[in-house]
């Protein structure tokens, strides 16, 4: 009997640009037909930080060349933008690695918005820089016109800079729900999802926010109370001293211990911090659960107790 | 009990830009709303006409700004960005809408592709105009790499022109059931669908091309049984003789009379004609299948037989 997996994929399951994402997909796709093989129940997570980052910067172009003809397009359209772009091709590539394997399986990606919420303290200090360099006056334009908070950047010019909150709720989890019923590979939550807010009880307005995926992909396992949370990333385990003398790889870790280690200042901020955090917010959530931190192409292996960093109680 | 019915939005439902599809939307999710109310079973077919546009110029200008850091980002790939870029905004407006009504029924978007068949004859003339203009340079670049068509328009510059050829079958089709019969309301097919073609018995690539949004609306009514094909428009009933003096608005239209009046030449290309051809196709695939013309706020009076032009047997 399988797992019901949630797998957060990171940057290099997917690539920088276009014909690296074709490339890299693949492989991706081939990691996690190995787990569909295994008769695990799979939902996908991925990030979107070079994509939605090509793609703000294309919409600053289209404004440039002509100011009066476009509009700004919000970082929240951006994202769901991105997710168009990511799932198009990562849907594509896993029904083809699969059908080549002789399984008949859809894979649909979900359009996905994640609720956010205004308080979260990651609002009164949005330090994420995102898109284009600008001039101080386009900068000081785009800050009239959208209240957002734009920073002058090392001396290379202005840039906007966004919060980075944690998910509240997947808005179309019931979707995501349905198409697992139904026997279905979903890709979901992209890019962390597409941050959004209620502004009254029934209307979502988006956010000026990214959602950090593997804290999205936490906050949608335990919505589907998965068994295993994987956060797919560059380094087959969590190490402890890393890159000293007396680095130490770590293969268990109990929420306990991560939290120690966390607050020894163990982990990069932005890098295996977060998902250090993630992997603890889900295995601390129910009983017998578990986050397994490993390569893309180790998760084969790791799910099997062979590599990788489980954590768990 | 209520009837399936697929639903073509045209153009006036989104508006031409981000602020006009905010406000233009409100009222697509209203009409929308006013069939669920009346229990009837829904999914949702868009165009994508100024959006694919706008976002293929934002592409030609990121890659315009950086030439040697950026790709160029095929037809289909803004077909996927566009299907986040609208389906977001419309599943959000008709989810507020219908809890607005007290109705509690989840949206979703379905990425979808549509497949086409690369010996559509469509493909031998390629001549629907997308993109920005180019100069000469850039476009026999573009001509080059992707070995797309371009063509010299009237002196204002270079564009590429792509095949709008049949759509052949919905690729994501399971993934659109399986969300109807949990009950949602699915937007499916956006712009006509990612338009896709086998190279390999497993393998899909995307299209240089655009298909029509009535006849992928009219593809998916067929495979999904539909009752009833909704093809909303900026008239209220089909005519002949139009803008003359002795126009004629129809009420009801057969297929036999429907091409007649084809044959005579009464229909606008890219206009009308597209919409009465799709409308016959629907009414002659099957028993007790019928095609409604009419403007988006008379969708239920036209249900009710009070207006718009109904095309069957």
């Amino acid at each position: 009997m399988g797992k019901k997996i949630v797998i957060a994929l990171g940057g290099n399951a997917l690539g920088k640009n276009l014909p690296e994402q074709m490339e890299a997909v693949k492989k991706t796709a081939a990691a996690i037909a190995d787990l569909i093989e295994d008769h695990h129940e799979v939902v996908i997570v991925h990030g979107n930080g070079p994509q939605v980052g090509m793609i703000q910067n294309a919409m600053t172009e289209l404004k440039r060349s002509d100011p009066d003809k476009y509009d700004h397009v919000p970082l929240s359209v951006c994202v769901a933008l991105s997710q168009g772009y990511i799932g198009y091709d990562l849907q594509n590539s896993l029904k083809e690695e699969l059908l080549d394997r002789g399984i008949k399986k859809d894979c649909a990606t979900v359009l996905t918005q994640v609720e956010v919420d205004l308080n979260d303290p990651a609002f009164d200090n949005p330090t994420k820089p995102i898109g284009s360099f600008m001039t101080k006056e386009e900068a000081d334009a785009l800050a009239a016109s959208q209240g957002c908070k734009v920073v002058e950047d090392s001396g290379r010019g202005y840039r906007q800079v966004v919060a980075s909150p944690k998910p509240k709720s997947i808005v179309e989890l019931d979707t995501i729900r349905s198409l697992m019923e139904s026997d279905h590979i979903v890709i979901a939550c992209g890019g962390g999802g597409i941050p959004v807010y209620h502004t009254t009880e029934h209307h979502l307005k988006g956010a000026a926010a990214v959602i950090d995926k593997d804290f999205a992909a936490e906050c949608l396992a335990e919505a589907l109370d998965a068994d295993l949370l994987i956060i797919l990333t560059a380094v087959e385990k969590v190490a402890i001293h890393f890159g000293k003398p007396d680095e130490e790889w770590l293969s268990d870790l109990t929420p306990a211990e991560a939290k120690k280690y966390i607050d020894a200042g163990e982990f990069a901020p932005g890098s295996m911090l977060p998902k250090v955090e993630a992997a603890v917010k889900f295995a601390e959530s129910g009983k017998g659960r578990k986050a397994l931190i490993t390569l893309l192409e180790k998760a084969r292996d790791g799910i099997g107790g062979k590599t990788g960093t489980l954590v768990h109680e």
